[in-house]
């Protein structure tokens, strides 16, 4: 792309049409090819179906819907994280498939629903109250085109449990594993699978938990070596990279 | 005792054997009988297998010994720990059947083996490095008289390991769990069985473990309810309480 | 009963009334026999009296009231903790012999009074903020079966009002002691007993004592050996540790 | 395979060449299977060109070469990490073809060589500090199967250096990116490409930088969505699922 | 100044006209002297165009009210951070020149508009929720006398879109770096530029940002050295510094 | 005290009046007087004009004005901190003398107005936040009998202002330093003077005064070698230790 | 006599035989007078019995001898803290009565004996190895000319140790506490007397002692009223103020 | 420069000199342009006077004189921090006129001694053991073409040295202050002067001093609002940005 435009301007420039001063004032001008670049890689990820996605949380609800109406002029999908249903009766004056989740506080519009993942993408919790980001990680990964299977409430205490629910997830292709307290659980998940998996510590917990400090710590020092950590309560960064991680090859090359 | 004592002196007032003002001085040396209540009690402590303890830590050679010297002229059983071989080839001179617990860092005077404890104590370790810590636990509960099963290597990240091992466990009156790194073990075996788990974090890992904190953290936040937790590489403090924990009952209340 | 029930489909198998392939299929469910053991260790629990617990904090009242009622099926007794009035007055529709008890924030349904401790269980709190975490642990342990003595505000800076109350908790088989702020107490009652001690910081106190921090790290540092320590504030865990310990041997070994 | 080993039990005592209680003692034994089953594990792993790693941290000379020696009977290749060149000189009297590299502190032996990988992996690293982590990584990928290009010294304060190497990283499966003082790296990196970036804080600076936290905190923080961290310093976990992350479909899922 | 109250009472004293004990007194008066030279130091501030500044959190309105009104009697300029827009509503009855910036939360009277700076100023932001913390350094450089250009929502993984408003940015005499998260920002405009860097963590964020401990971490431990670093959210002291550093000579010698 | 009651049992027994076994009873309630001994130290803290303090944090009006009620029976002097208006309404209706300090939130009633310090007790305070931590101390000091100075808004930041104040303060026989931010006041309020300077951190800052810590961790490491600390906020105990220093000889020692 | 100095100068200037200018120039030297103020402060702190103090840690062998060379020319006292024999042997060459504390680490010249104190100082402390803080705190008192009595190793897991040494230190005017681990020592000694308090916290211990701080935060939290607290392993100071209390008044007072 | 290099590649492609395509490739190397730009940077650096830093901690000898000789060939000026005596020797082998500091633990080479600075930079430190960073300042902002002045060991606790000391800082353009312990001494002189204050926290102290974070903490939450604050230790990073803050704008400003 830049390439091109470079040697539309060398061309014009041999053929005398551009003059040598006009010519360095337009290259000096490159950091903005630089945008125009990433504006290209931008489209190519709404083509490839990444759904932009606007953060709620610090946003006033006429902002989220304003962002929300300009994305859709370009993009088949969208997601709104930490939002709101006030907010949602909003949306949906703007789009009227939009869809509120209401565990996982977002806001979906999906309109291109191409299936990108090479495999499934499983998300396994620790407790109840580790769902909200569970399902954060889960409506993510959907909107980004993967299966997914949902496995909660299998924490580390209750192990026959986690066991009973081994052959929900040792078939995927990446794992996310969401667990407040101590943490404990994707050292147990990443010892019984030969994936990926990614550790969300949420802020569940009192005390000694320092919201969600004792988890996230347990998490970076697991003795399984197949994990990695996001920060707490992360649960679309967890989808996000998990999406990466599962998108089939020839969708990643693609056009 | 104490009321012996005083029953003693009251008598001796009634019969004019002791004069009142004399006896007034001899009741306001009662915080001595406070002391003179905690020798009987030591005297308890030594008649039921408790064996005196030095933390060899920050101590000089010559100290220790010199303690070790003084206690075992009334105690049958000795314990240093946090010690070195070199002093142990002091206390041998003083103690010809003093034993060495290398992989403890332990010195052991044994002359009392009465078994005291009504079931068994297992000790159980994360990881091959934790075995310092978990054998200051268990040398310390077979010096205050139980049967200990030593169950080691059977970390979080290998399950299989561990359910391997569970018959070797499942079994005893008190279980001790020693791990470092995320510390995840104590849950899980607190989740599989209904005794007392007391889990000792230790030091073992890098970077994030902050010498301990991280396995420290995830240890007071387990979700399963049957585990408490002492200091990080505190295997004496542990085994010791495991020992309180399963002293047989006529042993506890014994004259 | 695993066992049991493997011996009988091998004796189809034998048989012929069970053709190998369908009895391999039975055998890979081999996790739900773990979940099946889990109901009979659960059955075990009931039927030696341990409740059932539901943490209120985190849960709608509706799903509390939903949960109690499935418990109340198969189980005499029932714990809710950190709950409210509110949920207890929705709890009386379906348990009408359920009691709140404001101190602890605790629901209890005690059906099965049989009492299954060895000895009593002591509770001793340091101040009278430090007491609705004590009731916590008082509440669980008597609905476990236990006899509990209750010694409050005996906090160290007034010594004597604590050697006052020893002859109320020397006699016990396993204390609890509960103190915020400094978090002192266990290591002096640690260090007048030979038994268990199990220590819960509590958040109360203001400035350096961090939510809860300052007691807790004095509690892990405790120079008795007696004592272990439980999360800030967990007053359950404590309760349930100390009725484990306290546990009448027979019980434990009971059918 | 275990279901094999079910069956051919199950056929045994249908013929009546098993004993119902033989049967029943060697389904008891289960547990084993999964160990069996862990092995067979072990094995796809070999086959699927997994090395077997040591931590050679707190191990003796004498301990790794032992392991080393007994995992090469079964296992092609082999990797040890944080050692030392006096282990190497040990290991390579046991395996000759055995390699040294010293910025990584690793020993390798690497006899089966296929290429395992979809794409390649980019390892980036900030300062020239920073190598040794990088290197673990780059060793780990390597020795999985993997192409690496290594794209050192690109810190963000000179942020032209990285973008100048742009090209070398944005055709990456997956980046590795090792940075230590302010970890700001993998925000920058991430920015830049759609593929999953693997963050490894290093130990690397002084004063606030607190022995690695300011750089894991940074990362665990970073406003670029395909992030996730491993430990301060973990450049052999960041190696290891950077190469599950680019393993080959067909290979994953092989026989 | 001080300097001539003393010459003159010296002469006094020389004179005859003033004894030497009411001298002396008068001498020893001199911590007072020490405000009046502050008092003096006060008036070359105002001349100088430094606006007075009152903290508004933690004080009533009625008492900034009181407080600004006193101020406007000798000084031309006026600031109230962390402010009200109700509080605005009252200063406005004591100066109707004031104005009121809502997202910086700051009133400002701002009557001497003399341009004090040798260059401009240019404040740049990461992300949209660090514009209040911007604002709040902009209004206070701007109040200062100084140019100001302003550059938001240029964070790091949109690494394009800082080096597009490059031009803008480089300029300054001095810049401000304003950053949440991961506080990378200011190491990377520290690399692109040759002035200082005042860089101002912000406390957004969530999870591990520990309310801007991140963001601060990393700016301390920038790899740029022009970076220097104030309090989190502190805007006011970042654009007070900035004007410091920008002052013209001339102004800053001047009489 | 307790000598005269044992001498009069002591005389009552000799006398034959009371029998040995009740004597013996008797005696064993010596914790009760140990606890009655309490009660005369009680009685002596009161003649010596110690009043008596309620910590109104955390109980109800009803408990204060329930516990102020039967201190006032024994009792001149009667602190309540922490406190709202709401309960003083409620204390005047039990002493109509008790005045209200809005700054301190305390109730005090002195009714002993003896002078019982040597010299007397200056405050100073940094800035105007810290006022109402700095009243609580003075107020104590006031109730507890000793003349004590007020020096408010003299933070180090204007050192001008701290050196004009300094005859208020370099004649007292003990200093209150109260300050927030960096808390260095005391540092250089102790280098001044030749005194005990108590120095208290206040909680008020923002960003990284981390709710008093910085302020705390700057006193401790005071270069001034006449400086003790107490708790963040803890204006209560500066006052009291300061006027257990500042009291009075003979007063001590009194009868 | 910064009084006596200007009023000289002003009777020079009113004589005519000093130059107004030239006293402007004197005057403007002002801050110098300061310093001599110092001085003569300092000379009445030497005749008060307050030694020099030099800090060794951080210093030469040579530095600290020539300092303390100095400091002898004008004071009978001197103190030298954290110190080696090997100074020692320096300082003996030129003071040939200094003494060496082997347990303190400081080397003390005391020339002036006079008794300073109007009661006598306390020093308790808790453990054996917190020994050689609590000496630099009595070796400190004692040559600040106080009567010190040692009151060592009753800890409060041993409480009637403490009890049976009360006598010891309940006539005190003011008691130093050195403990480690957790630090609760204070809160029961403060709550045993009425006196003040100081605590200093010591790096004793291990795990999550880290290096001093639970027993720091456990003192800062104390409960009883009379307790202030220095830096971690501070005897220095705590011997300082300690002195600073127990002075006597006429001492203070004095010319 | 660059466009110099642009135009050339026009020009000559104009005159068909070179082939469009061949062109292309060289504007594809634009990247390497921007490190040509760097260089330009780079020598722009060199005119004005900054000299090259080799940061000496964690480079071998070797690598430090390989580097050193590089900068050299094309640089006036350099400066190696963070180095030892031996290192010297090596240098002065390429670098006949390098000069050693050892208080500053730096190598300088300064043949280019213009003065670019504006005013002079005063460096004040609080105590002896913060020379080595305040030397590393200094010798920073010497080699940097500044005057300096260093007023050293003017700590807050004995404020009339620093009192004492303010005509020698208070005419500089921009002053560093260098402390430890509690990081006092920037508040107090910032409040002294009108210029910007560059605060360095050092290490030295004990305890709670934490390694300097105590110092850290109380700079940034400095009262004085013309401070900012670099990294512990960081005295190059402080004598740096204070070059740039002094540097005179014909000089900044130039070709």
């Amino acid at each position: 792309m830049n390439r091109e435009r470079i040697k539309k301007l060398l061309e014009q420039v041999r053929a005398g049409r551009v003059e040598v001063d006009e010519a360095v004032e337009k290259m000096a001008s490159l950091p903005y090819e630089d945008i125009d670049f990433a504006r290209v890689d931008h489209h190519r990820d709404l083509r490839l179906g990444f759904p932009e996605v606007i953060l709620g949380q610090g946003k006033s609800p006429e902002q989220i819907v304003k962002i929300a109406e300009r994305i859709l002029t370009n993009s088949s999908n969208l997601l709104v994280s930490r939002t709101t249903e006030q907010v949602f009766a909003l949306i949906r004056d703007v789009a009227r498939d939009a869809e509120f989740h209401p565990d996982a506080r977002m806001i979906s519009v999906v309109r291109d629903r191409t299936e990108r993942g090479d495999g499934s993408i499983a998300i396994i919790s620790a407790g109840t109250s580790d769902i909200p980001v569970a399902e954060e990680a889960a409506v993510t990964a959907e909107a980004m085109g993967n299966r997914v299977s949902r496995i909660y409430d299998v924490g580390v205490a209750g192990i026959h449990r986690l066991l009973g629910a081994r052959q929900e997830f040792e078939s995927a292709r990446v794992i996310v594993v969401v667990a407040g307290m101590e943490g404990a659980l994707p050292s147990v998940v990443g010892g019984m699978v030969s994936v990926p998996v990614i550790a969300v510590p949420t802020s569940i917990g009192y005390g000694a938990s320092f919201d969600g400090l004792a988890a996230l710590l347990g998490m970076l020092n697991s003795c399984a070596s197949n994990v990695t950590v996001v920060n707490i309560d992360n649960g679309f960064g967890a989808g996000f990279v998990a999406s990466l991680i599962n998108r089939r090859r020839e969708v990643v090359s693609g056009p």
